[in-house]
């Protein structure tokens, strides 16, 4: 091991910028020791991937992936490319030796997500760490949740209700993207947002979703092109041709748990209003937590054990030295964003490989969730029936 | 048509109370001509009516309903008894020429429904006047809701997310009591409180539910019968034999709506911290609509026609002159509470029977209402499967 | 005494047609022997008395107070007219051996108030009972921000922090009505509503303020005279001549309890966007609660003495049993509206009859409100010095 | 001006970590140039300034500032001292020619706040460029807030409502530190969040406080010394001595503002929950808005020129493209947190030296905010008198 953790970003889009600022971050407020720097960006496109390095402020850009991989000066390969291309750079990432950060979903289907999971675990047992990039998990909020779930604090859990609500889709006159391409996109909101509810509940309820019965909806059958001197946030132009939207607007079904609770799960883009309201609330007959990721710095907690007259839901402000990864920031009180997620990401990656321990959600944690929404697709496909999750205990 | 509308009350319970509440509140606050008085309470036992009738405030009691239908000087038959006992006093209030307000369920099924629907689009024709008590349609908030999405202000509508969250029966150890058992109480929080949820979702969505894919549960499957010296409120005696669980704790379904919606409903007792949580939100092309009970005074209201960088939800006080009911009471910002939707309903009654109009919900919705309730229960039976509502335009 | 307490009720406006309901609604809730009953309506007019008494359900009408007081069948005189006229009759009333339920303010000036509460003294020792109308100590969730407070859940307080926000003049067109006229209503929003914060104030805290620094502002200085075909909702007629406007729009202060706490008072009617935000907070060395009645079933209380992390403000929904008022009512959950405050002042009234008791607030209560008062208009008019409450412990 | 903009920090604290986290940010979600970069960081202490310039990720660290200032490399100088020391750097780096960004407050009293906003208006004709870091100005919420301020939405301003509620010293056990020393701090809760709130209020009203009357409270006269076993966030050492607190727990003062608005500001250490609730509310003719930092990224605003019917605060979620600074960060709903406002404040400064404009707020507009502070204790230690601010307009 280097003495420091030299990392390659794979990727020049939104994440592979969110993924620069997280490692040039984490060492600045952590202790991290070796420390990581993001040391090469490697994009499809080396004109487009110099101006990103430049950017992003990342001193080498690369297009080659393989060579990458190749090289000895690389430690972690961090992969924030279209799902589609994960499991092959991945799989050759691993068997390179190097540790994997790779952006969810996983794979766009089961097959790449098990192989990948697979290789992994071949993997770990060489030393080599692993994990998948469901970010919300890195939420102050959700990990103080997770912290009193396990703790006994809710007691033995009965619902979880999740729902992530975004709006972009609302207007039938918001443009095509490559988002709405099934052969390019893997599946809508189920695969985009749905995904992060389902290792979310599977990870605070400490329990796999076993099976499910599932509806899926495209509202708005087809879009105009994109006019491009208008830009992604604009209506589509005037005429313009319309494309095919081949991939859910939206997608609703209720599952059961391995514990026995029973979920519903809502995923949307066209909840009017709803930018992002990633929420999650789980009961049980101890008591109760709901957050949102809108007032992502809060958890909402209600204890039952608490007298009868004093009871209700508490407001708990996460942004305390009490607080999962909170002490590490700014004094009470002064929230913490949405990047931050990112950053403790990268933070709990270093140490799982200081450590050799193996970081949370490892690749078959994520094959987990794939596995859940391929049974989605399938009840859905089989008139709404239930449908048991592949590998789960039901 | 006497001068006052007489009415006699059905039920000595906690309906009856509050009906008789109603009755003597409206015509103080509403100007109805002829003015209601609750004239008779009718009870199957004689003492406990008659020590009901003197703590209701209401004159005359009698334990024979039939008796009571029989009198010339009883306008209007209020039945506030059980579910399983409707169809029955019903039909003979309507052939008596009583009109007829009838608690919800309107029954404990579909044969039921329909017979009362029946008979009373028979008794309209001779100018008698039915409705059903889905009384949360009187809640100036979610009247104001129904003015704004009949406006067009929320647009076509794509998501109706209706939730009814209660707690009572979160402890293990609450007790058995006749609600949990079928053959008294026909469902559990299905019928009890998502026939709520359902009503004000056709009635609000101006569409009707055209097929369900449903999952019920029971979490507790016996409960210790009532420590009668602790009352219901308490926990079961301590030892005291368990009586088993009939009814679902808990029932959750998509449904699609007949303007091509797509609906999540749950209803659960025992979502710890939720009282009363009856939650609705409805989502369109041009807005949104948001409503919780536990903040019954408010409306969220999303504009997606304001300009970008404007657009919020809007928490209306639907406390003002402007807003349905509310101009009868206090100043604006002086909130109502939960008997207001009762003497609404008395309100809105009276005013049907004077101006010759059928009220709603009448009969015929109820009975839609129990058409999905029935293809809950179906679909729930059959694997979730996707189970179509009898009768509606799929 | 009579079998039941005979109400004559003076005052025939919307405060006049509240405590009709409050006296007729209390005994159908709450177990009260003596029952009350509204047998007597009065008011200056006889025509309109007629007609009020008809609309709120009064069997008898007068327009003679002074004879009212002299009738041996009437029991409570209840006074509902505006403050300048509340001493003459209040001590009458008491005179004649009545029990006085006296709306707030009590009067329009401290030497009256002195006079009312000394005569009260007196007729207490003569088993005469009086009380102020401050309703807002009827809402439970106060009730319980009490009960907290005096069982040290609040710890030593530091800290009140009231305001009364409403908005009904923050148009400049909003029309002259008499409350705007200082020889009619003695003051503006300070001695409407600022005079219930300063209840509430002291009553919450068990700690009379000492002393005040105060600022008065009269913002629009004359306004238009009604268009009497719009009404109170309405603008002034266009081209109207207009009306000099003597009292205050708003007040702000300072202010030091006796037990220390340091006290920041608001009340103004210009407030855009608040209809009637009554809310109070205060916060002490081992908790905090704070409230405000745009969500008056809601209690927010802060126990410090939770461990680290676990801390927040919890909303408490005070409509259970185990509240005070609320297990006369709806189960949990259903929430009670403005009205309910008047129906547990009267309930509160009639038990201090049968029980002998003196209830709270007394006529001394109230005259104490009258001297902070006094003391803030003093304050205004020398430059917001720090002026002392008189009678009060500094 | 060299193709980089090469700042000197100078303090190692939680300060000057923040600071270096800005300049290192900005750049890479700014398109900034010339480009910002921390080159030195300056502490009083050799070793450990180097430590800190190592933790902070800046290349060279100093324990001279005298040094620092006199560098030809250096174009920038951060100052991130305690107040006291911030006159005497900010001269020397403006007498030097550099631009200067210094930390609130701007000093400790009006004389050097004053020296130093005259040398600054003098080096503005050269050239240099100085702003004070009231950071909140930065937050998009409350840059929204002033657009529509300054659009007209909320009319002309009646009132200004700001609180700034903090808890770190509710418990009497809460160690002495320096800040409780007015030899070192200046003043307490006074000077360092009221400050916040009166600079927030002069800039979104658009008008300076030209008076007050203002109460002081130290609730806690003496505190224990720091047990430096348990840190900062424990509690006094069993037994320790007590250290004397000469500076104010709380700060309460109503003001007039030139515009004729009415304000009332608190801050407070002592309130119990608010672990740092920056709140401001304006209200005027044609609207409001209102804020509070614990949920940074929205602001509630009320037009109260929308029907009648239809109005309402409305939550706008302020992470939009169309927001201030919004749209160089995350897709919408995606939250930013308390860094983010001095990244902002590094970007507006680096603009207006490239724009050669004045930043907003000037070493002139802090020093507004200090003639404030001084009005507030000089009316505190005169009974709460109405106190002109020195050199406004009244």
């Amino acid at each position: 091991m280097t003495t420091r953790l030299r990392v390659a970003i794979i990727g020049t889009g939104f994440m592979g910028r969110m993924h620069a600022h997280a490692w040039r971050t984490a060492p600045r407020f952590f202790d991290l020791s070796p420390a990581p720097e993001a040391a090469l960006l490697v994009g499809s496109d080396a004109a487009r991937t110099d101006a990103a390095a430049a950017a992003f402020g990342i001193p080498e850009a690369s297009d080659d992936w393989r060579a990458a991989i190749a090289r000895d000066d690389i430690d972690i390969v961090d992969i924030c490319t279209p799902g589609h291309t994960h499991a092959e750079i991945a799989l050759a990432a691993l068997s390179a030796g190097k540790h994997v950060l790779c952006e969810k979903p996983l794979a766009n289907d089961v097959a790449d997500a098990d192989r990948m999971a697979a290789a992994a675990e071949d993997a770990a047992s060489r030393g080599i760490v692993s994990m998948c990039g469901f970010s919300y998990r890195r939420t102050p909020a959700l990990s103080l949740a997770k912290r009193l779930i396990d703790d006994g604090r809710v007691g033995e859990i009965r619902h979880v209700r999740a729902q992530y609500l975004q709006d972009w889709l609302t207007n039938p006159d918001a443009p095509f993207t490559w988002r709405l391409d099934r052969d390019r996109a893997g599946s809508g909101a189920l695969g985009d947002i749905g995904a992060h509810s389902i290792d979310t509940a599977q990870w605070l309820a400490g329990s796999a979703i076993t099976g499910v019965s599932a509806t899926l909806r495209t509202f708005v059958a087809s879009r105009p092109r994109l006019d491009e001197r208008v830009g992604l946030g604009g209506h589509g132009a005037p005429g313009a041709p319309h494309e095919r939207v081949t991939v859910d607007d939206a997608a609703a079904f209720t599952a059961t748990f391995e514990n026995g609770a029973l979920g519903v799960f809502e995923a949307t883009r066209m909840a009017a209003g709803h930018r992002n309201a990633n929420r999650i609330e789980i009961n049980g007959d101890r008591g109760s937590i709901a957050f949102d990721f809108s007032f992502m710095n809060e958890l909402q907690f209600h204890d039952a054990q608490l007298p009868a007259g004093e009871q209700g839901f508490r407001r708990i402000d996460a942004t305390e030295p009490e607080h999962p990864y909170a002490g590490a920031w700014w004094p009470a009180g002064h929230g913490l964003g949405y990047e931050h997620l990112f950053t403790h990401q990268s933070v709990d990656f270093v140490r799982a490989i200081a450590g050799g321990t193996a970081p949370q959600p490892g690749f078959a944690d994520a094959a987990r969730v794939q596995r859940v929404l391929a049974a989605v697709e399938a009840s859905a496909a089989d008139e709404s029936r239930y449908t048991a999750v592949e590998g789960a205990r039901s």
